[in-house]
């Protein structure tokens, strides 16, 4: 699976052109048309990042295709075949291999194939998910699960379109904890088959893209009941199958039952199903065999001993779909706040004192900055975040197996986890604010807002509840990635806490250079410090990361040692828990935006990009002072330096939010709003 | 206008049942079957307020009408033509006459006619906007705003439907600056007739429900132009006028050009629409005359000499549409409040430590009850509010015009703006985080949460724009209700504040008497008394509020006294006013939810109502805790205390969750949703 790593990451603008003229450093809002054009450019080269040629390429296929946008006008059957027409056009131009090895027959590239996807979040989230299903879920469960003969049968079929796969995880009565899934799998020496069945009502597999319509095949969850010769059949837990569910003419195969979830709150064009199996019949070579195998006489054979490591390592190579996830949500944000913000910078009401005639642009005014800055400065933290977690998943991704690392993997979902809670709630809470700030306007399909609110919504709740993920963070620092503790429950989680030695909950994360040169630089004591100072900053949000982490730990282990009932412990701690996840993947943002005003070189961007990441922080504090005050981390006089300072950068930034909305680089076309004609 | 208040307030549940057997004060969660229903009887006997008739007028009739609740699989025109059929079937059963004086042709019961309005939010929110568009917002124009001839002309038609009106003052320049609309009515006296006109694109009617398609005429505010004998025609500031715009086949009349404002994030039932006109001739008598006439020689006459205080007047009337919507988003909040717990209640998720077999109920997770439990006690509380509100906006309307209070109507209107925008944001956010806590069964149109999140949505910009009407509450606290500042901008706003004499700036609201009694037993110091004692959570309340005015008035004091620009010195210090809005609101909220209580005679209803207040107050605390620690209202020990209070109160109420969302009084029928079988 090892690739080369350097033909996307080349870059295609030319660094020449990125030199800043002296004139325009620092930035200022009297730039000439074309330096601030090249300060656009300049954004845009480093919010790009590493898969730039990516991007660009995306961009060249939107070029003159507002058709691409939602149509509200059509119905459900419409909405749902125009999907698979958009993908069918797109699949040849770059969206669709990457995502595959060289070898299967892909172009062997993830960090492309990641952000091919989120590309396609500008133009329409449910060519998104419909794209991210088929190419993502189900093509990375025969990729990431399968072995040469899934591999050889199915990943070109699967590119092409000519075979349309879904990925039938959920159930009606499971979703986060997916080890409990009902469905069965029970193989039958006899016939070398496979029995899939679905024994209860809540064993239904239920909101699977895919599967009300288009697909003919599934990526089949359930629990694999298997025994050897003389061996009383038993559970080996929940394994992947590849269960054809629907002949060419679309209708349901034998004993395979499917139905439609219908109207949903958005996505209209993604057509989620239900699938009930009736002891349906699949022949022993439809295990995704890579982690685990059945020999001819029932034989249960795995590489991974441990039950629990071989479930979460087979779930672990499937953390594509939750990366895609929250990388489309960040780029579904951002296109609703530069709609907003540039309705907001032509929008007028209410007269300035001194010109009756010329109402003043909302955009001027302090409280309409303040909904929409701090939100637009997290973005761009959030983007930096998400570009560096996309590398780190290609790297792993594309490392040869011997060079795996389980610790290294562990670390990457636990950083998915975080940022796709994280970067799905602002996407989420951005689209709706975004909305509100237009007023009527917003709400009218014409403009997209609500649209992109309607799809958005259920971001926060697929690929992994956003509660249950900071949760999952919380954990896994807590218990320093210790093995073993997956798949425990919250009571036997807390024992093994109890149990850890004393001095290891605080993980010992490897501190990146720049940060360790600003940590270097700036004043233990962060009240002596100024708070524009960046290792001030990066003090504050780390120091507060360890309070939360080593209380936390305490409170657990003080509570087993009371002979408490483990889970009423792990309970009362929860809310406690919570914030620990939150506040670690916040100070991992944080982190990643330092490293890329660092990796920047235009002087002017860099400046720009500062004052931005200024105003994340101030708006960061803001939201959290309490904590802090409570915890004395923060005097009062500079929490209330941190509200005046969260003003004066809104002022600051104010002049540059054209550039800094343009710097998103979305795709002209896609941005088709008739607000924006009518102010 | 003057109404009997009695026969609507009457109770109908007997008061004997209501009293209290021994054995359940205090409740405990080993109810009784028979007792939980008591209980249940007695908190919706509370909530459902003096209005409670109508209340139970509307749950007869919605019985076994589960048919009424939203269909997604509609199209746009079916979703509209079936509302219609709605309100027609609804119109005769107590609906529609409420809002009308008797003598006009209606029964005269304003509180009645919101609460019956509030109702129809429970079954379908596009019917709730349809309905209120007719009955509230254009037969309110006509009944506040008209003389006798539109009285016996309009009235009774508007309440049986043989008259479909819309509401034409929004336009596509102008929302909240509604003094500046654009569109003209021109007088013509050698005609007698009015010329309405669109001059420009922005003067455009935009938004208005019914314009699409169902309305035939429409009350439109424009710009009267008139001059008598000798005199330049000049302009009188802003009037209401009654324009056909359709015939009988549903034909734009000549001049008028209607269009469709399409598809929305909500509200398929409602037909939106524009109309823009083209010199419009009607008669003379078309001039909704109440406040301003224009005689046959053009002359212009009206009893309010200021054009502000006229024009701040008309608006005054018609402040029942922003009442309702409150009241409606209210009734939708608590909707999907219910539904979420209802599933929380049956939904189960991972393991318990010693019950395999049986995972735990997700509702019995700490992080689920905080998400959902404090905002079920701020409905409760917001309900309370909303009742008074409604109660005094009857008062207000039901006086004879001698007995009129401009000084009540005023702390009326900016009550009503303050709590539209606080309930409307309440609401908005309870259903996003309803609908999250559903999963993907809360997506599904099936279960309703996904269609009341996307009705909902601009509830919190229509009828008044939350954070203009935020403002609107802080500019009349900071300038006491003064005369004449109204319609003022702000820049002029601001010097006026700087002219006022110093001590008045903080209003000496009449403090009602179990407030009083409270305040003096309690401690003066906040932080030497309990806090859950009553006295101390009103003050700490009032305190902030008292801080935040008095420092708001110095600081817009002091800029002009350096001889800033004035709408700079207002703009810095929006941030400042904002808060000072929303603080005096939750203060009004509090202490309705504190008279709710002292009101209730069942003492394990009012024992249970404590907890719900406790909660309420202890998550406002917590939510505004960076402000209280900042200005050093609470201590860090106490800010401490009521995080875990919070926790502790989520656990107490846990056990009554069911009996406290039954108590809300949503009819069974509208309360389908299939995973509520599920689980």
């Amino acid at each position: 699976m090892a690739t080369s790593t350097e033909s996307p990451a080349g870059p295609t603008v030319d660094r020449e052109v990125r030199d800043d003229p002296e004139n325009i450093t620092p930035p200022t809002d009297d730039l000439s048309d074309d330096e601030r054009a090249l300060l656009v450019d300049n954004l845009r080269y480093e919010l790009d990042g590493r898969w730039r040629a990516t991007r660009d390429m995306a961009r060249e296929k939107f070029a003159g295709r507002s058709d691409l946008l939602p149509d509200p006008s059509l119905t459900l059957d419409q909405a749902r075949a125009r999907m698979l027409e958009e993908m069918r056009e797109l699949g040849g131009s770059g969206f669709s291999a990457a995502g595959f090895a060289s070898e299967h027959g892909g172009t062997g590239d993830v960090g492309a194939s990641i952000t091919a996807i989120e590309m396609l979040g500008y133009a329409d989230l449910s060519l998104m998910v419909k794209a991210g299903v088929q190419w993502g879920l189900f093509g990375g469960a025969i990729e990431n699960l399968g072995t040469a003969r899934h591999h050889d049968r199915y990943v070109t079929d699967t590119i092409n379109l000519d075979l349309l796969g879904c990925f039938a995880m959920t159930e009606t009565g499971h979703g986060s904890n997916v080890q409990a899934l009902e469905t069965t799998a029970t193989y039958d020496p006899d016939t070398r088959e496979f029995v899939i069945h679905s024994p209860t009502p809540s064993a239904r597999k239920d909101y699977i893209g895919g599967a009300a319509q288009h697909a003919t095949v599934a990526a089949v969850f359930a629990q694999l009941i298997t025994g050897g010769p003389g061996e009383e059949p038993t559970g080996r837990g929940v394994h992947c199958f590849v269960v054809p569910i629907r002949d060419a003419e679309g209708n349901d195969l034998p004993g395979v039952t499917t139905s439609d979830c219908g109207y949903k709150g958005g996505l209209a064009g993604v057509d989620n199903g239900r699938i009930v199996f009736d002891n349906v019949r699949i022949p022993a070579e439809n295990l995704l065999n890579r982690y685990a195998d059945v020999e001819a006489d029932g034989t249960y054979d795995s590489p991974i001993e441990n039950p629990n490591r071989r479930f979460f390592t087979m779930l672990g190579t499937l953390i594509r779909g939750r990366v895609s996830v929250a990388a489309t949500a960040g780029a579904a944000g951002r296109k609703a706040l530069a709609l907003a913000a540039r309705y907001g910078s032509i929008r007028r009401q209410f007269e300035a004192p001194d010109d009756e005639d010329n109402e003043i642009v909302v955009m001027d005014y302090l409280g309409h900055q303040r909904k929409l800055l701090p939100l637009i400065a997290k973005s761009y933290a959030i983007m930096f975040a998400q570009n560096e977690l996309t590398e780190e998943l290609h790297e792993v991704q594309s490392m040869a197996p011997d060079d795996s690392d389980a610790g290294r993997q562990r670390e990457l979902e636990s950083a998915a986890a975080g940022l796709k809670a994280y970067a799905t709630w602002h996407a989420s809470h951005s689209i709706n604010v975004s909305r509100e700030a237009c007023g009527g306007a917003g709400y009218l399909d014409e403009n997209q807002l609500s649209i992109i609110r309607g799809d958005i919504d259920v971001f926060t709740t697929f690929e992994g509840d956003n509660t249950v993920l900071t949760q999952l963070v919380a954990k896994e620092v807590l218990s320093a990635y210790a093995d073993d503790v997956q798949g425990l429950s919250a009571g036997g989680w807390v024992k093994f806490i109890a149990s850890m030695a004393r001095d290891v909950v605080v993980e010992k994360t490897a501190v990146r250079q720049v940060v360790q040169t600003l940590l270097e630089g700036s004043d233990e004591d962060t009240e002596k410090s100024n708070l524009t100072d960046r290792g001030t900053q990066i003090r504050l949000f780390r120091n507060r990361e360890d309070h939360l982490v080593r209380t936390c730990a305490q409170r657990l282990r003080r509570a087993t040692d009371d002979d408490n009932d483990p889970f009423e412990v792990f309970n009362r701690a929860q809310d406690h828990l919570l914030k620990v996840g939150r506040v670690r993947t916040e100070r991992i943002v944080l982190e990643a935006f330092v490293q890329a005003i660092e990796d920047c070189d235009s002087r002017s961007a860099a400046e720009l990009l500062g004052k931005i990441c200024d105003l994340f922080v101030y708006s960061a504090l803001e939201d959290d002072m309490a904590w802090f005050l409570m915890h004395r981390h923060v005097s009062v006089e500079r929490a209330k330096a941190v509200r005046r300072g969260v003003n004066e950068l809104c002022q600051e930034l104010r002049p540059h939010l054209r550039t800094i909305v343009d710097a998103f680089g979305i795709p002209e076309e896609l941005m088709v709003a008739p607000m924006l004609q009518n102010g």
